[in-house]
């Protein structure tokens, strides 16, 4: 396979009912079914309902209570805060407040205030596992996929009917398989194969699952899985979801939760219908960078050499997990951020913060001249610290670079892997990072 | 001296020419005179000029060009951005981003951009020696007086006419002396001092100078130091003094800089005339708390034990430095903050963070639940994260409680040092750190 252009299968096999895909499995779950359909309209069970401060009680609040109706099971609520957090101004400070009284009076079991953001808070406090099916009230719920779940992002006007029923309806979407295969090249990450996708299928894969496997996806850690699931959303797809394999179990395990006999049998069968297969060979993969203002405007990284960066930024729930901060470490050990550009590293939860204060990761990047921002979305939702002026370039390992996301409507932001906006960090123009590795 | 109410000495001397405080003769010095009187207005040369990214570029740029004026040194000015840092919006961004300009075109020598607060930062890069002149922008400019200095606070305006000339008019202020001997308990620091102060003296000092003095003041660091000349804006003085001893001298030679043979000469002449003279025990401080809305409003620590604590926060030029960390740390080790309690610390400077990364510090304060935010002003200005909602009840180790200065004008910031702030933070409910330690 030259090029690295991937091997497109056409799958005109006749539909057949038994054989199904992962996703298939669970929505059949969730709906008391034995088999679903692509097409098929259903209504399925939740598992779980994730929502944070900034769709949550302050959307669904007032709805509910003209409807008269209660939270179906306040035990299956996660609420985290992390878009206006910490509070910037008395607006923020009151939207938090107003988060913190519905959080009490509807006694959600697992409410997290500032705690990280909710993507990441889920699988860090083991509330995923394979065959749940859930939903959340954000864009990048499909990171949750990552831990072999069918977990999709919803609005607020319907986050306010599963919060009354407990249930949601669905139409069974089709399934893209993407394998990869290979070992990802040094200063190669999750990232660069998310831009390398967005450039290559596009971002309009709407209603379809993307289902990522292969030997790079089963070498790769669960923090790196959670980049491919949660960068599906930019794929325009419906969700991601990765099947579970040991570390997955392992990884469930170490947050002090049991994990189920069957849970490995969470997986697509052999035979199974996909709308596509592509197969990818990581070998073949370079660092990328998203240029302005898309993040399918994806190039080699190496082709930016002469763009100024003015603002680095390390962060949200796609780039500043544990892992995130090693690669950045990793590049920026006895090095310095090149005057006139600042580098901004907002972990991805407040655990993320304490294990890299423990583990000398902080000390490392701070050393290098980073800035530690508290957890949160930040400047990813545009919230928080970070802002860019007019004419600014920003590199940053978040998720969306569209155009005033991040500030300005005038500044630029390109996307890159920690690694890429450590290294641009240094050189203060957008780097390769093979060149600092 | 029962209870600690101060031994108050009316100075009723005859006015003799030749004594004088360290303030006058450091006026003296400036203004190209051998002594000068309370009083007399004379016009000083400045040793060095202090503006930060709020009152400063943004403010006197457009004036400047009016004026067709030029700095008149811009060796001699120190430019700090640490009130818009990092930015939250494109407003906040389009500021910096003026001040860099500014600081570029008008090449100023020293420019620390998102490295720390200004009044911090002056110390910490080895700007401040005994016997120099200097003005600030900010009401905190004090703060240099623990250096042996004579700095005072300018507005925008003043600031204008500084920068194109270099020289500022003073009505020599009468100086008050405050003296503390003995050794602070336990759990007590320079804050409570401070907050003491407030009380016993009132914060309409107005025009005066207070000088610091007595064993307590020679035992302390200079961090310590620094919160007494902070704080003496509190008390509504023209500045605050600490004359230099070798403490002063290692400090600034720690900074790589020169001191000059005379450096320790800068002393208040034995005899010289003060406006009052005060004498505190150390030894019979306790914590103390300043309440809602003022810094007068201060009360031993141990009355406060129902007052629910929403916000913890250690922040400021007066109350985040290595030292106050520390205090924080001692508390906290191997402790919890309080559920429904959240505690924000803004270190001081960005070296100030790398520090305590480096010294495990970072690693005891997020174990125990603080949130680490970037360095700046912060909260303390209004600004940046830590906003408090209607209601809340913030416990604070800045310098001001002033209504809504905070955040929600209907919320509550009571005062008081690292020690009492973590300790409450741990509690949930303003408490005495002498129960933590």
């Amino acid at each position: 396979m030259a090029e690295n252009k991937g091997n497109f299968e056409s799958s005109n096999k006749t539909q057949i009912d038994r054989p199904q895909t992962l996703a298939q499995k669970i929505i059949a779950n969730a709906s008391g079914k034995k088999y679903v359909t692509p097409g098929e309209i259903v209504t399925c069970q939740l598992d779980l309902v994730l929502m944070h401060d900034s769709s949550g009680p302050r959307r669904v609040k007032s709805r509910l209570e003209e409807l008269g109706a209660t939270i179906f099971d306040p035990q299956k609520v996660v609420l985290v805060s992390d878009h206006f957090v910490p509070a910037t101004d008395p607006e923020s400070a009151e939207i938090l407040a107003l988060t913190r009284r519905w959080a009490d009076e509807n006694q959600i079991a697992h409410f997290y205030d500032m705690q990280g953001i909710c993507h990441v808070m889920l699988p860090q406090q083991g509330h995923l596992k394979p065959g749940m099916f859930l939903v959340g009230g954000d864009s990048h719920s499909p990171t949750g996929g990552a831990f072999g779940t069918f977990m999709v992002g919803i609005g607020a006007t319907e986050m306010t009917g599963v919060l009354a029923t407990g249930e949601i309806w669905i139409k069974v979407p089709e399934t893209i398989r993407v394998n990869w295969d290979g070992e990802l090249p040094k200063g190669c990450s999750a990232k660069d194969i998310m831009l390398f996708l967005c450039k290559k299928l596009g971002m309009n894969n709407n209603y379809k699952v993307i289902e990522y496997a292969g030997s790079t996806i089963a070498n790769m850690s669960m923090y790196e899985r959670m980049v491919l699931c949660n960068m599906s959303a930019e794929l325009g797809a419906k969700t991601g979801i990765i099947a579970a394999d040991e570390k997955t179990l392992t990884w469930i395990k170490d947050t002090g939760q049991d994990v189920a006999k069957d849970a490995l049998n969470w997986q697509s069968d052999e035979d199974a219908n996909y709308a596509r297969v592509y197969h990818f060979d990581a070998n073949e993969l370079i660092p990328q960078v998203a240029a302005p203002h898309s993040p399918e405007n994806t190039h080699p990284a190496n082709s930016f050499e002469q763009v100024t960066i003015h603002q680095a930024y390390i962060g949200a729930c796609t780039g500043a997990k544990l892992s995130d901060l090693h690669m950045a470490a990793e590049i920026l050990k006895g090095k310095k951020v090149a005057p006139g550009t600042r580098l901004l590293i907002a972990p991805a939860s407040a655990k993320t913060t304490e294990w890299a204060a423990k583990d000398g990761t902080l000390s490392i990047l701070t050393e290098a001249g980073a800035i530690i921002l508290p957890t949160g979305c930040g400047a990813c939702a545009g919230m928080g610290a970070g802002a860019i002026a007019n004419g600014e370039n920003c590199i940053s390992s978040t998720s969306r670079n569209f155009k005033g996301r991040m500030g300005s409507p005038d500044s630029n932001v390109y996307l890159g892997s920690p690694y890429t906006v450590a290294a641009s960090a240094i050189a203060g123009v957008i780097a390769d990072p093979r060149d600092y590795l």
